[in-house]
This record gives C-alpha cells, structure tokens and sequence, in this order.
C-alpha cells in the first residue's frame, strides 16, 4: 500500500450516481470500484441503504457491497438513514457505516422529515446496533449543511459544534463536516474545523466539501491547514447536486488528487490509474457529463 | 470609495480580449470598462500598446486610455513590451505601466524573442524613459512563467527571486508572480510569495493566477495567507490562454470577489454591479464564452 499523507474518500458511487437519472448497471458498479480501488483509493463509499422504489440506482448495494469487500485494504462504506438500512448493510458485510444528521433543523425536516433530535436517535439505535452485532464496524455521521443552508440561511457555529459533541459522547467513532449547499468559505471551514477538533479531538472526520460556488479546491486547502486529513470527493464531480452546466457539486477527485500531489502531499492515489477509472465511470454512464480541470490537462489538450 | 482589504486588478481589457478572436468594438470596450470601474474596480489593465498589425484588438489603446483616465479614483494600467510602446502609453496618459518579463529563458525566447537579459534591458530603458517624462506614473513588472513553464518545465525559484531582485535595484516599483501556465500550487504559491517580500519586501507586486487546472482560487487563498494583497482577474475569466470549453485561463474576477466577500475580506467591488458589468461584456462579445460559477448561482439557477 502506497503511503499516505490524507486520505480521499471516495464517494462517487453512492453520492454521484444517487444524484444521476440513470442507472448504472451492477457489473459496470463493479468494475468502476475496482478501477477506482486499482488507483490506490482506499475508501469508498459504494451504495446506500434505502428502499429500492425511493432510489432504484441503489438497487444492488448488497451485491456491489459483497465485491468491494473482496478488495484488498479497501475500507468499504455505506450510507443508512436508519436502524433499517444498517442491519442490511451490516448483513452485506460493510467496514463503515456514515449517517448523515442535518445541522440545520430546516433541512432535516426538509430532507428527512425528521428534527435533528430524531435523527440523533436514528443514530443511537444504529449504535446499539452495532454493538450487538459488529463491534469491528465504525460507525461515522457527516453533518449536512453545517456551513450554511439554503432553507434557513446561516447555520449557527454552535449549534454545529453541540451536535457534533452529542453525538461523539452517543458513541459514533467520527464527526464530518459537510457542505451540502456549497456555502462555505475557506476563514468559516478553518473556524469550524478548529473548533471541531478543539471539541472533540480525534473524532473530528472528513471534510465533505462542494464546489458549487467553485470554491470546492480552496475549502479543501483551507481544511487541510487546519489538520484535516480526510477528504470526501468524487471522481468526476459527479453528484452533490450540480445545478448547472459546467458546474459540479462534489469536490472532482481529480482535481483534489493533483492539488494534494502537485503540493507535494501524498494520497497514495496513483494519477494515471484514476484516469482509467474515470473512463470505466464514463462506459458505464455514457454521456453523463463529467467534471475535472486537471484531467483537460492530463489529456494533453493543453 | 469603498474600503478595501485586497486590491482587484481587472485584466480583462487587456489579457482577455487579446485572447479573443473577435475585436471588441471601442464603444463597448469604453461602456465595459466604465461598468467595471462603476462596480467598484480600481486598478483596470485596459490594453496594450503593441503594433497593431500584431493585435489589431488593441488598436484602440490610446482612445481607451484617453476615456478610463476620466473615471474618478480609477487607476489606469497598460501594458507595453518595449521602449516604444512605452512612449504611447506615457503619450496617451496611463497612471501605470506593465511589463511582462519572463522567469524562463525558454519562454522567454519563444514569446518575445528576446533572453531575460534582454527583457531587463528593455525595462531599463522604459524606467529612463519614465524618469524624463512621467515620474508619477509607476512601472511594474509581472514575472511570466514563475511557476513553472511548459516548454522548460520547472523554472528554479533562485532564479525568479534573483530576477525580481534585479528588476528592483533597476527601479521597478513592484514585481509580481504570474502562473502564465496554470502550473502553481498552492504550497509553491506561499514559498514563492514568502521568499520574493524576504527579497524586496514592499515591492513585492500582485498574485497573478490562473485556474487552468482548477487551483485558481486555491491558489489566491495561498498567496493572501502570506500577505499578498494585490490580484488580477478577468471578468469572466475572460483570456489566459483557456484550451477546452469549461475551462478559464484567468482567475474569474466574480469568483475570486464572492471568495473574498464570504472570507470577509472586503473588495471595495459590488456583487451585482459586476454583475452589470458582466452583461455589458457580453453585449460587446455576442457568443464567446464566459466563466464564473458563484455567477451561476447567483442567477438564481440554484
């Protein structure tokens, strides 16, 4: 395993293709986390834990769950909104486990039609859980909106913070900070991340940041000067909610794997070998725009 | 006047539209150039003072000279690559001069064909010609290529450093860094930058950035955290050498202000007056393509 300075998580199968109209067919699932895990990533995020008439691209989480675990020194995740999605996904055979709990009471209703005191305890049951059934599992939740909120505005810098704290002293083993609305900026990431860390020291998680504003790469070194070391991304910039074109929403992998190496911090991502995944990524959704200013210049179109 | 904590230096007049194919007609070049001087912009680049026969989209320096040197506060720049072109601008009024000095030898050649030592020659002569005929207005240099150079590769940071040393003992007033190739990073930005105000401290000059690779605004983020205060864009991310539709060769000047706007660093420059401005160019330009996602965001698409 190639040594690394941060680790990038890719979120690009459950995050981007939830976000896309079509549906990726299971077997070109399978060869893109394996392209994307022959690149030297070493998490990734691979389908969510939903009823399949609400989402039907995850149709088949257990499946491509039961391949990527046969990766070796891959950490495989999955995303529940409950107990429900976490027993299915623990009986798949996941590593990891990320909820996603809003910080802002507006879009938790909105999202999930549940307060965040509810999701708290959505959090809670999926923690018993795990205790009785897969201890070895780690069990992490990324804070949406927690920088800003496109139904209720700012999100208050405490409240972010208290939430974060509830739920580490509930016993979840990371708190992430994620820009669901693309509205951060780079002094509010080094503030929150700062005050994350100073709250709940090691558990403080990855920064999970948009570029819908295009300030996604900025955010991203503005966490990593504050000692942030994990970074969700997705190759492509597919999904996060791309609203217009030549806009993404995730953070482009890519794009996140040149800064890193370019200023000489390892990812352990080997940068040829991402360029294959994306064109696996690309077969498998043939004509779904992809994102990524690195990769104009890899092709030497510059 | 508006307080400001960072100085825009709009380049579009200049860099941009001498990257187009199309001559932007002189009485949209003037309503462009009062709108962007209306938003709050206080440094314009506005043309460049060459033969026409070579950049027929600058034929009309003298006159847009002659209109921007009326807006009140604005300081009026262009850039001149010799003695000669020099002599016009001083002739026509500019408060600023640029020269363009490139940190490789390799590009040097291919772009003016001249070796550095040449090109420091030729400041040198424009420095006597300002001593004679206008000491007030003030003569910069921006390094081309400081970051690194397509054609050589790696340009040795003693070299650019020995170079704006040299440029200043001259009597330059300042030297700025340009990423002609879209090349930096952010950890070079904050060496270079830290390593030329050790060298020539106050007359360290402007971050000039481009977002070829997707690091534009990262790396403005690196150069003000090291105390850079001066930064050229483009509106529009207009010019810069762009080489694939959806990419910008300059940083875009809406996104490096909403950056700076949300950090609360202040601009001086008004969000939706740039935006007027922006529809101004775009009726001088019919079709040619404009970056800039916090525009699109601001639109409303969102």
């Amino acid at each position: 395993m190639t040594p690394a300075d941060v680790l990038i998580s890719e979120v690009g199968p459950r995050d981007g293709l939830q976000s896309v109209k079509t549906t990726m067919p299971t077997p070109d699932k399978l060869r893109w986390i394996t392209a994307l895990h022959a690149a030297g990533l070493r998490e990734i995020e691979v389908g969510s834990f939903v009823p399949a008439r609400l989402l039907p691209q995850m149709a088949d989480a257990a499946e491509v769950v039961h391949h990527a675990i046969t990766l070796p020194g891959l950490r495989v995740m999955a995303l529940v909104p409950n107990r429900r999605g976490a027993e299915a996904a623990l009986a798949a055979g996941v590593h990891k486990i990320t909820l996603p709990v809003s910080a802002s009471e507006a879009h938790s209703l909105a999202n999930v039609r549940k307060t965040r005191g509810q999701m708290v305890d959505e959090v809670r049951e999926v923690l018993a859980l795990r205790r009785e059934r897969a201890p070895g599992v780690s069990v992490e939740v990324g804070l949406s909106t927690a920088f800003g909120c496109t139904l209720q505005g700012s999100v208050p810098e405490d409240e972010v913070i208290r939430l974060a704290a509830t739920l580490v002293e509930a016993g979840v083993d990371e708190v992430g900070l994620s820009d669901t609305t693309g509205m951060a900026n780079p002094a509010q990431v080094r503030r929150l991340f700062l005050r994350l860390r100073a709250e709940i020291g090691d558990r403080a998680g990855a920064a999970h940041l948009h570029n819908t504003r295009g300030l996604g790469l900025a955010n991203c070194l503005a966490a990593w000067d504050v000692g942030v070391r994990g970074f969700d991304s997705s190759q492509g910039g597919l999904g996060g909610c791309p609203y217009a074109p030549g806009a993404s929403g995730n953070v482009v992998t890519e794009d996140l794997v040149h800064m890193f190496e370019a200023m000489g911090v390892r990812t352990g991502v080997d940068g040829a070998a991402l360029l294959a995944a994306r064109a696996v990524l690309q077969q498998g959704l043939p004509g779904e725009p992809l994102y990524g200013m690195s990769v104009l210049v890899a092709d030497g179109r510059h």
